[in-house]
């Protein structure tokens, strides 16, 4: 199972230490201890001193807290058809919220200031829903990132429409990774940031960010009402201190888009097999040979029932060795 | 913060090293792993064959999936007006499932056969949400026990007039070591429970589990939809696997209980102390005189602002000492 | 089946002949026509000019819609025991809002500034919903009245707690009738207001009057969200037109009010009859002994199976000579 | 405004004439009157013994208490792009159920068996929401129609995979006119149907008929939550008793399929107009030039603005004589 899932992988030993470090006694539950307070501070840092944050323990709960700050139930938000909040959430932001996801194809996952703009003068009120916000995907489930330039052109053109901008940002590390920014760049122009540590090495530790102070005031009430205020809060809040109070978020990052880099060199020197997104963080796509899909097992996962696309997602913990154990295995099943 | 609340306990040494321990390579992710399957068959072990469990990460979620599983939107259960799922949800089970908790008043946190006909009796369909369910806690948040026999006589009177039955089961462990019976026998005739490992020395670890094979159809995407679908679930698992499969569940329920029984022995021989409900799991309810109310802090929790009123609660890790440390402090106080 | 319902009633002959006169070839439909302009109008000159209204076809999609300008779902609001909202509803106020409507005994359905005061004081963020608005209704479903002083004692309590005050007026013409006064007085210092055409004469009317423009932005896409934009809007807004544009809505109130009192007046006589509440609009609560419950047939309804206690509602087309009638039954019931 | 939406045409003259005689004196309220078992009774004559009913006031109200009778939150129902489930009601269905309605494009409003089938082999639980129903429009919102071999072809492949079906019939009548069938026929294989008189000629008037009788069992309770439960419920069910207690709802749907295939003759012999669907019931949509788009005012409406594609619609009261008017426009408009 290496290449699987991300969520495949374990927890880094920093951030398991961390965790065993909190188990200190006694401590006020439901947020108020000095844990969850410093890692609030923590994304302050990253983020900027007026970020307000509340935790959770899935990314779909991050989205969904998000997306309920920013919707009532009578407006939409438009997203690519490939985004989580629309494929792998099982109507949870349209339960909680009431409102609709607006879905649209894109080349590679990415929105473009043309559908924002469209979706924006598609409004037909009372009929039709409200357009009241885009969702972009950073990096997108295909594992493309949108450059600085491409951020700014998106967020520019919802906020010129009155649209606000929330970024899932479940794999933003390896986002700012690729781009060689801090974390608040790879979002920018972000009224809300889901912000996922699960994937970036945590046990479970997902984060939403309020940029936009108008939007923060429900927050506690949004993530108790979300089943996501643990009592034993601390014990999250540990899991962001190990990743953002160094660099461990920045390195866990690097090591899975440079395996999945390496990956990417890999299957491109193979005969038959096609990359279909450009690599840019931690997931490679391409179509397979069948005999390289055959000799599959336990390296990645087929898509489609009966297809040849694959995805492989790399980890914190995944290294060169895996790799190079992979292009044996794919060579011979390729030469056979 | 001794006696505030058993939430600002940590993680019971056992459960934080098994979650060390599952930190084991990679592994399949959302509860297709070995772990969860372990725990999955340790319930089974625990509440019969048939029962069918998913975990969750609070009691509130919880609790919200298993009414989920049994309310539709113009429906209504039955509660007492102390019941967790009323005083501390923030509207989770109304707005997850549109539908109305109805509460009466209670002596003790128990709900009687006669509520549960007159509850059923109130049917005025279809202007009136539909009477479908009785939600009871055993223990109650006031720390008492339904006996066997109150519990039969409760789920009787359910069953008779086509209710089903939820069992909160946040302390369920609490209760079972006061009855002296297993888990199943503490929750006797639900049709549902929602178990909870968290205040019974996991970190963050819930359960609920269906005992009417009907109701448990679309457990996976509740859990889902209710945002406790963790992708790396054998975390959570591996908590309910060092309670479940010895005797640590019933260890640290019968710690917490005998240092509440004894808090509650040091109360009650205190002048103008006076214990307010039966003590016979983890929590302590007593008017204390102002001159211990102002010695109070730190061991316990005033319940109202300005009252007189005070809630210990007692958990795993409480030592006897703690106990007397406190008792020391009252008697100074009283005797100031 | 005479004082059954207010509900049994038909339409008042001139509303009717408004609803056959507005058919009068094509108009634009979803409320662009006309008659509706004049409705609103109308509603503009009766509450004010800043005064914001939709209409709706029952009291029940009035009072949701005026609560969801109003609730969040992690909100709560106050009302009587007795409120229609909470009894008579279904949970749509809760399905639509998410949020809890909290109940409190009262003496005659009448909320007190004390109960407001408490309700406020209870906030408990985020464990416990956000209390967030009081929803009393003018008259109460006891036929009671708030006084002009009661009236601003409740709204001056709401409003310096920070809650928001909705007013279900689905008899507010009986309740100005009785105090004497205009509609917006009947409804002082409410910030949203649902008016019942429906038991005042209507075919099907109900209005939704947002007196706080803070709240009524989003009026139409809510209406259309409560599915309550009829596409043939014209023959709605012509009730209102036909009740509101000359002094038919006092009128009929009046018919109501004055055929109640009649009645309670004959009740008063009779041995063994007690009268129940205040009777001010068009309602008369009453116990009766068990021979004029046997003969009550037609004439008025029990309110519990097996009960003593009866509802008798009058209605805009209810005569002496019905009360009469009545009288000499329950008198021959009486002395037989 | 002749031809800019049937939904602009007022009540036919034997509607209207039977909601002014259902005004005889007192009547039970919420439907436990004759005139709704008498309409209650037509619908079994038309869609068969076993067919329950319940009345609504809007197309929208009757596809949402339809859809709420099928869909659980964590499903999904397939419609087409162009379905007014989902670009006219405003996220009612969505947040009334909680679930998604998923849209596929189409030719010409018809869904196929094989996007049925792919929907129903899109199924990913517990990630992806469960795939649960198909709703179609009969006609479509294009005035298309499903032939008799089309509706079971996508009614069989709907049950083949377990999924239930959904018919929006709104103009129901206008499509069993069309294939020259009663209601039930052209509405073959469904499980549930709304069924719209409004458009038909009525003034308020919808119907959801459930003939899958394992749906209907809440049917009261949905129409009560849905808020189209009316007090006066006679008036509503008056309507259908005029149009279906004969040839009324045959006859007005013939008129306006008539000079709607009418328009369409003479839009088809203009120079530079393309019909653009076939035009089978009394929607006729063109793409018009521009001289012809000038001189449109009031006689049919621009889709898209700044667009050339223009819907007319008919309606019951159409006549010859106004299409005939509207072609002598054309005709002026283009030989200028």
């Amino acid at each position: 199972m290496y290449f699987v899932s991300d969520n495949n992988a374990g927890v880094h030993p920093d951030v398991l230490a961390a965790v065993v470090a909190a188990n200190d006694g006694h401590a006020r539950s439901y947020g108020a201890d000095p844990v969850t307070a410093r890692a609030e501070e923590l994304f302050r840092d990253h983020f900027g001193a007026h970020a307000e944050t509340v935790f959770a323990v899935t990314g779909t709960a991050a989205n969904v807290i998000a997306l309920a700050a920013v919707l009532r139930s009578y407006d939409t938000a438009l997203c690519a058809e490939s985004a989580h909040v629309y494929t792998d959430e099982c109507n949870a932001p349209e339960r909680f919220t009431g409102a609709r996801l607006t879905v649209v194809p894109t080349a590679d996952g990415r929105l473009t200031p043309a559908q924002v703009a469209a979706f924006a003068a598609s409004a037909h009120p009372p009929h039709a829903p409200r357009p009241r916000a885009v969702s972009i995907s950073q990096p997108t489930e295909l594992g493309t990132v949108y450059t600085a330039a491409e951020l700014r052109a998106v967020a520019d053109a919802a906020h010129e429409h009155g649209l606000l901008l929330h970024v899932d940002g479940a794999r933003l590390a390896n986002a700012a990774a690729a781009l060689g920014t801090g974390l608040a760049e790879a979002a920018a122009g972000a009224d809300v940031v889901s912000f996922g540590g699960t994937k970036n090495g945590a046990l479970a530790a997902d984060a939403v960010v309020f940029l936009d102070p108008a939007l923060a005031g429900a927050r506690r009430m949004l993530q108790k009402q979300a089943m996501q205020l643990l009592s034993k809060a601390r014990f999250v809040a540990a899991q962001f201190v190990a990743l953002l109070s160094g660099e461990l978020w920045r390195t866990n990052a690097e090591t899975a888009n440079a395996t999945a880099s390496r990956l990417a060199g890999v299957l491109a020197g193979l005969p038959g097999v096609e990359l279909l997104h450009p690599v840019r963080t931690n997931a490679v796509f391409a179509s397979l040979p069948r005999p390289a899909l055959a000799a599959l097992d336990g390296y990645g996962g087929v898509w489609e029932p009966g297809g040849t696309m694959v995805r492989f997602m790399t980890a914190f913990d995944t290294t060169d060795a895996d790799v190079d154990a992979f292009a044996t295995v794919l060579h011979a099943a390729l030469n056979r």
